[in-house]
């Protein structure tokens, strides 16, 4: 291809990307490396930023740029706390919108294959939380999983308290989906977690 | 969404490059701000070593970083020259395969409209190079446009000399293309264009 070293290297970092293959990488290279002046020093900008400035906030685990992050800051229920694994699954809710309490990110999940303890997750801090008796619903949002149901166990044991509700998010089909692809799990706990249709 | 400010002006950046949208961008800066220490870092190093190393080749005008680009400093034949007028065409022709002349990139076309004239494009080392009576073609492959018609024009009278063959880039309709989506003017120049089957 006759591209000089440096930009083959960015087109290398580029294709690192989830999703982009190595034309798309080529294009945003090439892009880049005929953009008008500016543009990638405006990309290194950015960058550093991130690096620099983005950290997790002391309370939740989210993403801040400093102190507490946006949802901590914002007005939210104080009575739920959703506890999930990691700060893209806080992304995830957000973006879905309709619930209006707040987040606890543990940082992963109990994994003793992997040497991954109770002190390695963020569960002191929930559990300081949890102890504010304003606090009634716990909603364990631990990955359906082996490791993240292990997790949510150990959580439910430990956070036992008159007055606090523990739940766990809901299993079964996933919106859109066909019955015909469904793994034969997803189906199991579908009807093991059939409601009523009156119950609605 | 409360992604943290930092975060978002990265998924700007990235929304800037050709065929990325707002959720691919999002997509990977998300992914970035999760990665192993040293992603960004190691992106940074590469964007750097673009900005300051990628300069145009002083022989040739196509991508180099430093000195003579890849291709001039490629053993290829000294007798054709291929006129184009942005680095990305090199990256088209090496991409294509199967020409193993030199290139020369003019930097633009001329656009009276836009205030280019001759002495804005690449046009005196291109006729430096062209006294050299090695060079015997001379491949005008600057864009089919009316802008890209009038340069290769301006140069094929300026490039007068014994010897020396001016050729332009066959037109036509281009490989894979349905008949029923071409264009007028591609239909008449692919119908002036034509060639006899035994002439192959």
């Amino acid at each position: 291809m006759a591209l000089p070293l440096p930009i083959e290297r960015l087109i290398a970092e580029f294709a690192r990307f989830p999703g982009v293959g190595r034309r798309s990488a080529e294009r945003m290279a090439l892009d880049l490396v005929t953009a008008a002046p500016g543009r990638v020093g405006g990309l290194m900008d950015a960058l550093r930023a991130v690096e620099n400035e983005v950290a997790l906030c002391e309370r939740c685990g989210y993403f801040s740029s400093g102190g507490e992050c946006l949802v901590c800051s914002q007005q939210r229920q104080r009575e739920i706390l959703l506890v999930v694994e990691k700060p893209l699954d806080v992304v995830a809710f957000e973006k879905a919108g309709g619930f209006r309490g707040g987040y606890h990110v543990l940082g992963g999940h109990l994994s003793p294959l992997k040497g991954i303890g109770p002190a390695m997750l963020r569960l002191d801090s929930l559990f300081e939380r949890l102890a504010n008796p304003e606090v009634s619903e716990l909603i364990l949002a631990t990955s359906p999983s082996v490791e993240g149901d292990a997790t949510a166990l150990y959580i439910a044991r430990h956070a036992e308290r008159d007055g606090l509700a523990v739940t766990r998010l809901g299993r079964g089909m996933p919106m859109g989906a066909s019955l015909e692809f469904a793994d034969s799990g997803t189906l199991r706990m579908a009807l093991e977690g059939r409601r009523s249709l009156d119950g609605r």
